[in-house]
């Protein structure tokens, strides 16, 4: 009994000072890197029914979700997302105002089972972008990403570009259903080179089409891939997704920030959810995603007014450890002065502790000890000891 | 079902942007007073297990808590308070740092049925300071409180100063049982007099102290209720209790803060929890206290470590709607400029949107549109419209 008081669950975690300094820090370039962009910030529930996350197009599967009964005994999960939950806000308390909705949040999500990082709970920062049905939309999203990243002082970081209508426009040129489809997502994802292929004699896709979708996994790195992706097909549907693909990489390219940009065709992490452009963000030396983002057009119609939308969220414990094996965590401040004053000199060293502090300092105060315990405490400070006799 | 989907569950709320901006700004607030005062950031799970919160001296009953039941089969539950993670958390994770600890907090915590507010979900920020068994502890956390609330720019509030062991030795001095105490304390602090003198008389409390106990509803006011209260007993705890408060409030007149503070020796939330001096915080024109607050040396204890401990948390959501009803919310910031140009001009107008951004400014991009539907937006945003040609 005693030892569970003593430990925390599998998957969760105390941020202590120093790491926690470093949370805060992160999240609070990233605040200001949002809101100097014109987001705003907004925070829904910890809590909601079922329903909402229980959409046919939420990202998260009922599955991975923590539940609990309410009182009224209706199922309530804590949050998957914060994406959800945003796009019924927008769709609901938002619906008076005049879109594009800019908002921004900052919060935790919670998974049943732990994430590839050993996480049930997961802080986010990320970015919506609502009412904006355009490349440009896009690129404001994914630039926006980079000076995120950049702005929690990330030196080896890369956003990777996929578009999943690319995808769905050669699959059905190549005459197969959407459940097809969808198993051939899993193996393209996964580069999956051997199931890809299996997959492909078993459902007789046509020669021409398999050497095309074979392609699929490898059309990964610069520009170049739109031109060769390009002449992998003349469906409809995945040309016009290229051409998207193109005109981000042409503002990108404006911003000065093509250099942190691969496209990857073959990445395809889910259809139902995404509608066109999708990103992730990986970091040097992190084997996970630490940013995940994409157009998302049909959600917020889930809640009653469907608005085009696109956005982001940021994982912040792997770019917590990024930066940790980077070298680039900052030491929490340490403590400035240590105050104390003989009982009549009290009110004199308040008022100095409190001037200290109003110009930026950390200062502790230490009432009724003498200078050599002061001086004392101090060094185990490593800040300036002040006495008021 | 779909009406669901657009609701959120009782007791919990969507912070939109201005009330989100505002109660961010709080928060800012307040970190930046409780960081200059030499405290540090700490981040506790959002849910732990049962246990760790089911001891015998937390202050919240296993019935308030939200609980579910973890993949293997423990019973966890969303954090009812901040305090006793925290003391989990200083008794065992910073066991190998030396005392005092100086903490504090910014987060949720949870009830299952709603408080007097409404309220399943409250925003708590606050601080413990462990390891400092003295007045000088007590008087330095209630400066740092009111200093949080004046940060907040609220306009007319007080703190409620009591002390549970005054009242406890004066139940000892009458000769009342662990049980009786407890049945009374609850009187006592509804100031609920019928109860008490029904209570006295079935339990044969000699006349001398029902006279005495009588009193202690009325025990409000400033330093003059210190004098009557010592008039009222001659319990060497009850009188050592009184002691501190009389220190305290010495402390608080050197530091130019005792206009705050009033006694109230008939506040009485909780014997178990608290050991010595409690306090809560009320706000103009709201009832419901927005900070609480107090001793408890115990609490550490319970996950190993015993250290003297006192520390407040302030209730957020009281705050905003006394900022409101004081009209001292303050308006979401606006966006300063909107930025749109022709293709060719996009280097040329992303680089001087960024370098508004790093001025502070709030800018948002527009991309290809042009000069009349760019004045239009910015319009509605009232917002400088600049146009690259």
């Amino acid at each position: 009994m005693i030892q569970y008081r003593q430990q925390t669950p599998e998957g969760v975690q105390d941020y202590l000072p120093v790491e926690c300094y470093n949370k805060v820090r992160i999240e609070a370039g990233m605040a200001k890197c949002f809101h100097r962009s014109g987001y705003n910030r907004v925070d829904p529930p910890m809590f909601e029914f079922m329903d909402v996350f229980a959409s046919g197009v939420g990202a998260v599967r009922v599955e991975q979700m923590i539940k609990f009964v309410d009182q009224t005994g209706r199922i309530l999960v804590l949050r998957p997302d914060l994406t959800v939950p945003i796009a019924r806000m927008a769709a609901t308390r938002l619906r008076g105002e005049k879109p594009p909705h800019r908002l921004y949040y900052i919060g935790n999500v919670f998974k049943a089972q732990p994430t590839s990082g050993g996480q049930r709970e997961v802080v986010q920062a990320g970015v919506e972008l609502l009412g904006v049905n355009s490349p440009e939309g896009d690129a404001e999203v994914i630039a926006l990403a980079v000076e995120a990243l950049k702005s929690a002082g990330l030196a080896g970081f890369a956003l990777e570009i996929g578009q999943v209508e690319f995808f769905k426009g050669m699959m059905e040129e190549a005459g197969l259903t959407g459940e097809q489809t969808e198993e051939l997502r899993g193996y393209v994802d996964e580069k999956n080179m051997l199931s890809i292929e299996l997959f492909m004699r078993e459902h007789q896709v046509s020669s021409k089409h398999r050497e095309r979708i074979m392609q699929l996994p490898a059309l990964y790195g610069k520009e170049e891939v739109l031109k060769k992706a390009e002449s992998l097909t003349q469906n409809e549907r995945a040309l016009s997704a290229l051409e998207t693909l193109r005109e981000v990489y042409d503002y990108l390219k404006a911003f000065g920030l093509s250099q942190y940009v691969t496209f990857d065709l073959g990445m395809l992490y889910s259809l139902d959810y995404y509608t066109g452009l999708i990103f992730r963000g990986i970091a040097d030396p992190i084997g996970a995603p630490i940013l995940s983002g994409g157009r998302y057009d049909t959600l917020t119609g889930e809640y009653g007014a469907k608005m085009a939308a696109t956005g982001f969220a940021v994982d912040l414990k792997p770019v917590l450890i990024a930066l940790e094996r980077q070298g680039r965590m900052e030491p929490a401040p340490g403590v400035d002065a240590v105050i104390s004053a003989s009982p009549k000199q009290r009110a004199e060293a308040y008022a100095y502790a409190s001037a200290l502090r109003e110009k930026g300092r950390r200062v502790v105060v230490a009432w009724d000890c003498d200078q050599a315990v002061l001086n004392r405490y101090a060094l185990e400070l490593n800040a300036r000891p002040i006495y008021f006799e």
